[in-house]
């Protein structure tokens, strides 16, 4: 049975990071800290702590498909998810494909200001509104579930000296686990990683990250930004996982049923 | 100050009961069980357990947007839901009024086959499928939170000697609070008794009640129902819930803001 | 069935406000506050919003059994509790008491530093340490549940001109419902409401309140206590919520049982 | 930084199969199911299904400090825990023990009838009471998160052909994650998988596993606790946790402290 675990050990995560990427190219601010796009720097943090356990591809809104199509999404474990300016570009479609397969266990990780993204708010069902300002606060990331194998390794608080502002009331569900609360030098707070399940998916909403600002730099965001990716990683993916079955009296006393 | 709590015993609370009403229409065996419509049973049972501190109205697909236009929406203080042939006949328009009325805080009370409607789909962002059979299983619905102010003087557990089976995995998030569990004579369990917070509102989703099966006459489920109505009511209501407003910095400071 | 409503408009929750009532006797500072006591703050203001709904008792740590001998328990509906610097001086076999009554349904409101009373212990199973520091920080407390009956009325953020600071790790379980964050002037975030449901009962944890600064006085802390009160209030109360009966097949099949 | 992952991957789960021990030698009909103790069965299941990831020791009530003195905890990632007959049997220092080490990060899965331990029931807070009845019941075991990592590989249902009854209400607060939930024959119901949190450390309950009965030679059960193992095992561990410092003000902003 060794070899089984030895498998699971070595098996690799695909992540697929996914960037609007649509700020870097135009304002000279943006591109000044992310030259080659917030993804890349992005993927080489989760390919920094994560080494050979995962493998990382790019996917950007001016693809087609916007970089998801064909089976993309199906080999991806773990999507992560930054937009801001573009997010009612993204199309329905590829909207629909990401949630379903969040739904049959793809992870998904939702960065920053894709609060607002049609993904995370078909996800959610609420507004997922927020209050902002963007005038250079300080955020300080507190761990309140420092058990949690999202905060190893993680500072309590992470400091990002220059940040925009994201406050309470956040229109979400109450997550399922509460992982890190901010607070802001104007005195505000937010909930800023929120783990929540989505049919047989993982999601992990995490704040900090503005494209003004060199937050994805932040080794303390860059270690949360890869556990999140390993805890949102799916242990087993179900393709029928939409479907409401009828189930005839003794259907599971099948041998087949009961086998799982 | 006993004023105000005066004011706030006496209110009224403002009940839209919301019936698809085709199955009794159509069916002669449904009608023999709801010869008014299964809306009535209901609306019946909440004026029954809450008396004069509950007013209710009826609304029905049938009639002008589906009877929930105008100002109907902005007047309920709690909707309660049930549809199962007809979802796709519910306009996208009054699905949105819906759902932007439970998340600035309208309670709802989603019934049974309405698991499927597109407003709890909506609302819970998931699949919403579950297992089912129609074979005269016997219901025991059985209270896991019997502090619960929607388990008062609800019987555990509650008997419905023939029902449709609803199986898990019933692909909805984990809910805020878990009140009920079903189990079915076939051997199957269902979380039949699930509350969810929505924006500013209460969400409460009850599955007995199949058309076919007079579980609405129970005095059980109608207790809950009446107990539910009253949990999901309102505290109060923010019209403007899904703005997301810049605040600058020390915006609460003025007198206006934190009075509240 | 009006008449069942009527009595139930008009039943009265029956407080104790449990004061340890050392500081305000000892420390002339905490006196010039409070001079008669912390406990008649808050119990004023408990009266002032819920009116005749409610009846309010006082008990403290002098008195014979600390005030809570008797019957007093089991005719409390919601006890409030706070503690600071004579924690280990409560009897444990009160503390039994008041935990069994808690377990069997009573509501119980915990203030401030009683994080550390061996009742919240308890109750909680956790360490319920917490960083602190006393140095006349500012304290905005943010409502995260809006839609929440214990955020009817309360402004958002309540501002603390000076307070202890209460931070983050706060070593208790996962909150059932996180109702308030707090943040502090320098820089801490701390979950300054917290609802619990415990057997048969509800606890609601609320941080303002420290000896040496007004926080009682503030209208929207006291609002808070007024709807806390009324939230942890119980639906009903089982004296036999305690035992492990053994369930003979289709115990519940006869009248008694299912009738509740 | 793929050394890092390498060395996380390789790390070997230190469990602690912990078991009372009594019915085994005491009574015929425990010892034929189980003649070398329900303990070796469970630990070699563990071994079965983790292989080289694992090791595994065994500790008895009967042995001095019930086999948990010395560094045995501290050096324990997840404890497993059977008792039913002797609760009151162990040393309130042991259970002092247990319970400081989880709160700091060690993993404990509770089994059974452990729900009456003093372990358990310091940890929940609550009575942890329950309906039982050992008539031979099959239990049926159903995921409600087939997501979680605990039901990776586990059928659903898990079918048990004869089993002694656990029913609700169960007296614990509610779980932070519900898994399984088991319906009986007899019509009753059980949260029969239930995650928590407790400080920095999780406990995982499960109830299936009585000893007059081979539940633990059953393949689906086997691989829960398998999964549940590596579910508890901590990320990271703090021998701190149950201190309350006092945080001066700033004392986050020296390097030593924002590193972690």
């Amino acid at each position: 049975m060794s070899e089984l675990q030895a498998e699971s050990n070595h098996r690799v995560t695909r992540v697929t990071v996914w960037n609007e990427f649509v700020h870097e190219r135009r304002d000279d601010s943006v591109r000044a800290i992310y030259p080659e796009g917030m993804h890349t720097v992005v993927g080489r943090a989760i390919e920094r702590y994560l080494g050979d356990t995962v493998s990382v591809r790019y996917a950007t809104l001016d693809q087609p498909d916007h970089g998801l199509g064909g089976s993309v999404l199906e080999e991806t474990d773990v999507l992560t998810w930054w937009g801001h300016c573009a997010h009612d570009q993204v199309s329905d479609a590829v909207v629909d494909r990401v949630v379903t397969n969040v739904l049959q266990g793809m992870g998904l990780l939702v960065m920053h200001s894709a609060h607002y993204s049609k993904v995370f708010k078909r996800l959610m069902g609420t507004g997922c509104g927020l209050r902002w300002r963007n005038e250079e606060d300080r955020e300080l990331v507190w761990s309140v579930n420092p058990g949690h194998p999202i905060c190893k390794d993680v500072p309590s608080p992470i400091i990002i000296p220059r940040q925009e502002m994201y406050g309470e009331f956040f229109d979400i569900p109450q997550p399922d686990e509460l992982i890190f609360i901010s607070s802001f030098s104007g005195g505000e707070v937010f909930r800023s990683g929120c783990c929540f399940g989505r049919g047989r998916g993982r999601v992990f909403y995490f704040s900090p990250g503005d494209q003004e600002y060199p937050v994805y730099h932040n080794e303390g965001v860059a270690r949360v930004i890869a556990n999140g990716v390993r805890w949102c990683a799916p242990s087993q993916r179900d393709s029928a996982a939409l479907s409401a079955p009828r189930a005839p009296l003794g259907w599971f006393e099948s041998e087949e049923a009961h086998r799982g």
